[in-house]
């Protein structure tokens, strides 16, 4: 198990600081920040990311400004200013917004909040213990379980949300096999869950994305667990591109959907999920690689069949140079009045 | 568009002669082989692909060998032994046995084999625009379709399957737009469809294979193309990993997903899809990178949302600190008996 908390305030040196995600799993990279640049550009780059731990590290963040500013005229205002830059650097996750709504809704003198942003940092490692007590109530022993990018330990302080039902289960003495979803563009689950979940010892298979249907057709994933950046007030949720065809597909297999969130991921003022921002970002995540050659801790176990069978049922029709055939009829060569 | 056929038969130099599908998007370079090492290597390392294109392949190169053999006592065998090594591989493919079977079944004299595999090649042009022109009936100016892999004209000869259609609605002046999954592990749809369309003029949009589902919510794609590797008798279509996700996303949002292929694709003796051998490949393939940097054409256009939108109606529960809540209870927290 790692020994350091993906976030955390480092009060005496008055510093954010962060296990730079980006460089998992080659290297374990601490950062220590104290401007709002560098702080803006470690949640926009995911240096840190996961919706809990964007939440705490602006929160902390915001407490580490303070303590750098005059406490002149100027000071409520450029707090304020500070605050509106940390927000807007993703649009998706409410507990960014949250976490930085609680920080100024108390006294805005640099040491009121600097105890807000310790006791957000403490309640989120609470939370996710919760959570993962609930969460393993619903494992047993020997389940495989297949989970989609990151929502682990390094989302959150410790522990995480869709990883800390198996962390708790682990500690319960229950074996239980992790799938991760390598989750493209950014490798999350491939760089990241591999990587924790290898730290602590728990069995984990990596595969591509678009091998779940495949391994979802055999029967043998008990459930999946995910994270959440946001859920309407209807119970649509928001979370990582990918989790919508994914809990299709689970809901054709009859395999059960779980989101692990803080409640604090609820957005009361959210009807349903048309309302949430859904962020674009930019076409080089697809494009181009940052990782190198390795991306994935080196021996993970790897899922990698090159084929799937397609059943004849969700197939319109077969267009063969002999025309456009029901799936039914091959023998008969039908042509389709679909 | 390409002037270069993807497979072809060097007649007068005997060589079998590849596009180098490894080196696309980067390089355009061209392999001429003759012994039985490099073509089993060029099948497997994938430096051709796709189901009709190792099928013309395999027979060419089968052509080459007999060519080269002294035509004494051991000729035959040395011929079947060819063969078999071709044959093995790959084993998902029909079109491979396919075509080696119909080079056997005649008289194995170089002369006859030479004109044998040049009569597949040249099948393989015309079955594949017969392919195109069923396919583009299907397709009204304007359209958007999404497609999988690549199974286009560097999955043939030329043409391709998949892409036929959208080939021959182009020659027809229909606009269409190409949505091209990426295809982890190896890439098939950023390096070699994106290319290639691009290649022809024809607009493509990269994205990443668990961005499907959130763009075909949007209602905006007309149909899904794909191609297969086999077809069972029952309808049930083999075809590149991640193709049952997507068949099964299409048909939650009723968007007709067509399956293009040969009608020798079809494998009568095959009831169903169950009896279709699926190819594990190497855990490299998921867990390192070779394409280097760059692994899509440069200015390619990118549909990159970082989130998706999972809908209540999937979400067995939410996992939460306070519980394990139904989503559509969640201001009553009502724990949920699932």
């Amino acid at each position: 198990m790692l020994m350091q908390d993906t976030v955390s305030f480092d009060v005496t040196r008055n510093r954010l600081v962060l296990i730079d995600q980006t460089r998992l799993p080659g290297e374990l990279k601490i950062l220590s920040l104290h401007t709002i640049g560098e702080m803006e550009a470690a949640i926009y780059n995911l240096q840190v990311r996961g919706a809990p731990a964007i939440g705490v590290a602006a929160a902390i963040g915001l407490a580490v400004l303070a303590r750098e500013l005059d406490t002149n005229e100027e000071y409520d205002a450029s707090l304020l200013a500070f605050a509106d830059r940390l927000r807007a650097t993703r649009p998706t996750a409410v507990n960014l917004a949250w976490a930085l709504d609680r920080m100024l809704a108390g006294p805005h003198d640099p040491d009121s909040l600097a105890n807000q942003a310790l006791a957000i940092w403490r309640e989120d490692i609470a939370t996710c213990r919760r959570i993962g007590e609930h969460g393993s109530a619903l494992l047993r022993d020997g389940d495989r379980v297949l989970t989609h990018c990151n929502a682990g330990r390094l989302a959150a302080v410790r522990y995480g949300t869709a990883l800390a039902p198996i962390y708790i289960a682990a500690e319960q003495g229950k074996k239980i096999h992790v799938f991760a979803d390598e989750t493209r563009p950014l490798l999350q689950g491939a760089r990241l869950t591999a990587y924790e979940l290898s730290e602590a010892g728990i069995p984990v298979t990596l595969l591509c994305d678009n091998m779940a249907a495949s391994l979802l057709r055999t029967g043998r994933i008990a459930a999946i667990f995910v994270g959440a950046d946001r859920i309407a007030r209807n119970g649509d949720a928001a979370n990582k591109i990918g989790s919508l065809g994914l809990s299709i597909v689970a809901r054709h297999y009859h395999v059960p959907f779980y989101v692990c969130a803080p409640f604090s991921t609820v957005d009361f003022d959210c009807g349903d999920g048309g309302g949430i921002p859904i962020e674009q970002r930019a076409p080089e995540e697809v494009t181009q690689t940052w990782y190198r050659e390795r991306m994935a801790p080196a021996g993970i176990a790897v899922y990698n069949p090159a084929f799937d069978i397609i059943p004849n049922e969700n197939i319109a029709a077969f267009v063969t140079e002999r025309g456009v055939i029901c799936p039914r009829d091959l023998s008969k060569q039908s042509p389709c009045n679909s």
